[in-house]
């Protein structure tokens, strides 16, 4: 039994988790799910890090939210490099989704941009709870989360 | 009984300090609150850290404020890493709150962005004490501190 | 008998992967491929690391695609800074291929970049198997890869 | 007896070191000073360290100077970084003074922000050794080092 | 006996390696020099570290050559924050050359820049070999590498 640990945000204006936790449950009703909600997006290192130390969460998929100005930039960088050290210091995979306010000026569309990336990223989170190579048949597919896939190049 | 620290500086224009000790009297009554005042954003991390390893602190909310040049954003930018990295080293919630000058020409707007970013985030730091599904009621409800709640977009 | 990891994304355009496993079964045939494949560059570094510590890789490449957006070029520091940590843990190369989408507005050459690239690193991960002066009649000599070699500057 | 590091630079246009030795001794007669010159500041982390952890200082000043390229802002990013990290290892504070030479077109200016700020910072360091609440009664006060203080926002 | 790292890369368009190599030869002639060669900038602090953690290294240069994208300028900051890395993981000083394509858009001016940054650089690397003092009484004078100092301010 897999258990799963989800962070999210007050800040945010789509409610994510709630598509993600649809998405565990109909690919793995075994599965434990585990909440933690933070404020911003600075908070969610460690409740990432806490949810496979303290709870022992197998994976976690983060869902933040980012602003429009470039502090809010440097925040996502912040942000960014702190959730991708509590995968270093763990050997556990966190799925960071963050939908960005200047990805669309149409607010009907963000959220839009919201759920599909939350969705997907789900099945991603639970490919890679199988093992490292099942994804590889999508390698190199050009596999979008938020928007339609743009597909391979031609080679 | 909760410790509670509390890092500020002498570079910020507002005494936040005073907004959150205020907070969490009123909602804590038996907390003890520790503060440590340094210079500027850059001292933070370190003190932040002490307070957790060196004065027993269960949580530690940070005050800092941030000045208008692309120098003041890149020391934001190495102070929030910082402030992140104490995070997963000690495994306990830095609440980072920070006001940038650029945030409004207007000087008491700047004041009240600062009082009320203070005073709100005082709240969730008093939440996130109580466990990490505290706040998941407003998860994804387009919460603001330093402006008014934007609320959650309509799907 | 060396084992070598290689990391790809389905985020990528172009199946990079295939290029690395030509290139080091007609240099390397002994050599053990471990493959590892995730959503996108911010996935990387932590796969890269399960590969050295968890299936024993003596170095890994990893194939990462980059979009064109600041907020791509943001996730682009982080997942290096990522990728260098993991070395720094473990004393262990990871050669870093990344295709920008802004380096060709023509995606028949954004193709031959990519194939360029991964071949030409392939080759560098080889090199740097037998250790630390193999390149060293190519110091200075302006290798690129990618694009043709640039050669030397005179002195 | 203190034990007081200092890292100073041979880029820097202005020998702040004296500054710092003359106000240390000034206020703190029995201070033994150590001093570490370097060539930059990328330099300048690993040296605070040194001082710290193989000459057994209780707290650093640095004295960076930054010069006027994007790529020089970025050297101050990753040396900030490194000097809050240094912090973060020691549990030490270490003050970080930089001046950057676009703060003034008018080298007078940039002298009287040099030592201004040193001096200030000089003050700050001995502040710090005597206690994390030994500021707190200038906190939100709009302090300044290089510049007259602005002062706090009236509320 | 001391031994010295160098770390240069294929990416480059000068041999710097050979000039440090002579000035080494010159004033340490009992050094033992041990070069290790890599693609590009991204992979130099490995390198660096494995020079002092597997072969005994008492200190390191690194030799980077930097394009003249914004991407290379990230890639830049990616490599710093790693050189720095490696000196605070291992309390040894690597000095960090660097050429930009960007600091001339003259090939001879550039070829210039190189070979005065790598030879002063190797003067600094001995200068530290001999203890932090031994920079000192060049502290504040407005050195530079790569160009003729600017000499000291005014005070």
């Amino acid at each position: 039994m897999y258990k799963i640990g989800i962070v999210d945000t007050t800040f945010s204006r789509v409610d994510m988790a709630k598509i993600v936790v649809e998405e565990i449950k109909n690919n793995l009703p075994n599965a434990r799910i585990i909440r933690y909600t933070v404020p911003g997006i600075k908070d969610i290192p460690v409740a990432a890090k806490k949810l496979i130390e303290e709870y022992g969460c197998d994976i976690v998929i983060t869902l933040g939210w980012v602003g429009k100005t470039q502090t809010d930039k440097y925040s996502y960088l912040a942000s960014s490099m702190g959730i991708i050290l509590v995968q270093l210091l763990t050997n556990k995979h966190v799925i960071d989704v963050t939908v960005h306010e200047d990805e669309s000026s149409d607010e009907k569309e963000l959220v839009q941009i919201a759920i599909d990336r939350a969705r997907k990223h789900a099945h991603n989170l639970i490919a890679l709870l199988k093992g490292g190579e099942t994804l590889s048949r999508w390698a190199g597919k050009g596999r979008r989360q938020g928007r339609p896939d743009v597909g391979p190049l031609e080679t």
